[in-house]
């Protein structure tokens, strides 16, 4: 099995509004430290499990929806609790989405907010239907 | 699959008395760095795998064994080769028996003594039977 | 010249109020990972610079005013840059009145908000006058 | 399941011959940060995986193909495009040709090029049939 | 004293063509990571040593000279012995030239060529007297 | 200003046996990262601080005092408080005997026992008279 993976960071604020969280439940911000490992059975033509530049693309693109962002003011997360679990899993269905014509197979994305914590999830990244077509 | 990861350090003296050793059958020491890593098929209410602070202090009180401490004079380790392989095992079943009524799920250890070296030990944690109450 | 470093982590929010920061005058956060330097030109009676624990219990205290918290709501940053440099210099000056009756020297103080940026701040600590007492 | 890894690095020269890797194709350099991860389901009597000093002097005669040299001098790679992903199957193939006959297990290799992007190889290192010996 | 530091990478090959340098003398590569540091007695209006995103800028600028590159084949470089140190150098007074006008003090260029190896060059940044007018 | 800096590490086991080190006066144990930097106002004929290969080895072999030992088994440090910011001295004493004929300038030890601690010491490397010689 071969795997690819980059890593990038993003700067977050965010609040975490259970009793559980102690002082975390105060708006607080971290810097999210990012790897999207993409795993594959086979390699390419070009030697490669997915271009290098364009798995960076991606990654970004995903991450501009917190880089520089307050996460209470997104819509989209409202009532969400966003833990790094859950940011693993959201920018990984995110990468998912953008990148299900051209990679297929399992996506780890690890999220770190210091070097004494981080959090993972891990999935399948299938092809969608494309959109207007019946699958009969 | 997603997991949460703790990290947290150690500092222990130990002899490795083997003559396949070499130099480490000497008394010695090393800075154990331990990654506890959690991992968890879906996560609780609060959207984590374990809480973070409870996580951090189980790693913590199983790290007590080890942390300022000579382990040739633990009676407890009387005639053990505490190899990093070793120590990782030991951690991953002291963190169980702690967290077992917690947390369930695969559990992976990493012990890091060098820049250059590490070990780590992956396994289960299930529930432990209740002492004094029959399983019919 | 003798040195001791101590490094800790605050999770902070805060926003760039001035055209120039671009997309970081949004409301976002950051993981700042601190280190504080105190340096001596001799050592004490216990071949230290300066109590390991101690230090780290300072640096702690000081940090106390920016760990999960959003400057933006602290009155005494009202109207302030809260630039890396400029938070590098308020730790050191923080640390400098916590500790100036038992740390002489120079004091550095390095924030990095990612592992491709970071700023500080380098300078004296001295004794303070007592409170009540004059200096003739 | 234990594993044991070691860490070594290699200074390499190369060039990426096809069109999709842009300036990679001029012969440029890179320092390969290279983890070998022996896996096991169980220790040895010294309670390792592995001897610690083979395993970093097996790695060390793996790299010695690619460590100070020009990949596109060597014969052996004539034609390959050498990506991180090519150069960790490759290394993982050369420890398994050198060590089957005293580890049999999975093998992961991981090889970094930079702090942003690496890749790795995971696969079954098996004993091989003795050369003269056929198997019936 | 305050400073801003700014980290990017360069992928290069080169070869040192002397005696002294072994194995280091045939064509090989590295990945160097390239820390600027800017040094200031003050802050700017900002509250900053310089601006982050122009200092990331001049880096990258400066280091395009190597990046992707085989520095065997740069004519600039022609004769001369590229070490840590001569590029660390090179770095600095190509940054030195393209921010005279904006940033005045010391600059320290540092460059990995492996996690157990770096050097640096420290020096003074000065303005230039604009080509055609004269300091009478 | 240039430097050279080599980082090697060491297994080591001690006591710190005074009422104010707490837990760290019982025998245990620490990894220490110990970076050597040689500081020069000139680089040499091969453009270096230094030829890494043989500050590598003079590290290594300042080192051997300390790796895999009990430093309460060497006489020579009977009755010494072992801090780091001892042992920073240490070494950079043990360099300087050693180099001083090849180098002089300052050299900087730091030395690291945990991701959040550490230590260092700098000074001046000078010529030695030859013993039996005679300083007019």
């Amino acid at each position: 099995m071969y795997s690819l993976t980059i890593r990038r960071h993003a700067f977050v604020a965010h609040a975490l509004k259970r009793e559980a969280f102690g002082p975390a439940r105060n708006l607080h911000g971290v810097t999210l430290i990012v790897d999207a490992e993409f795993q594959a059975q086979e390699l390419d033509a070009n030697n490669t499990v997915m271009d290098v530049v364009r798995a960076s693309r991606i990654l970004k693109d995903v991450l501009a929806e917190f880089h520089y962002k307050n996460l209470e003011e997104n819509p989209a997360l409202a009532g969400e609790i966003t833990t790094m679990e859950f940011l693993a899993r959201r920018i990984h269905d995110g990468i998912a989405a953008r990148s299900a014509n051209r990679f297929r197979g399992r996506l780890k994305i690890t999220v770190r907010e210091s070097p004494e914590a981080w959090a993972a999830y891990e999935g399948e990244v299938t092809a969608k239907p494309r959109p207007g077509r019946k699958r009969a």
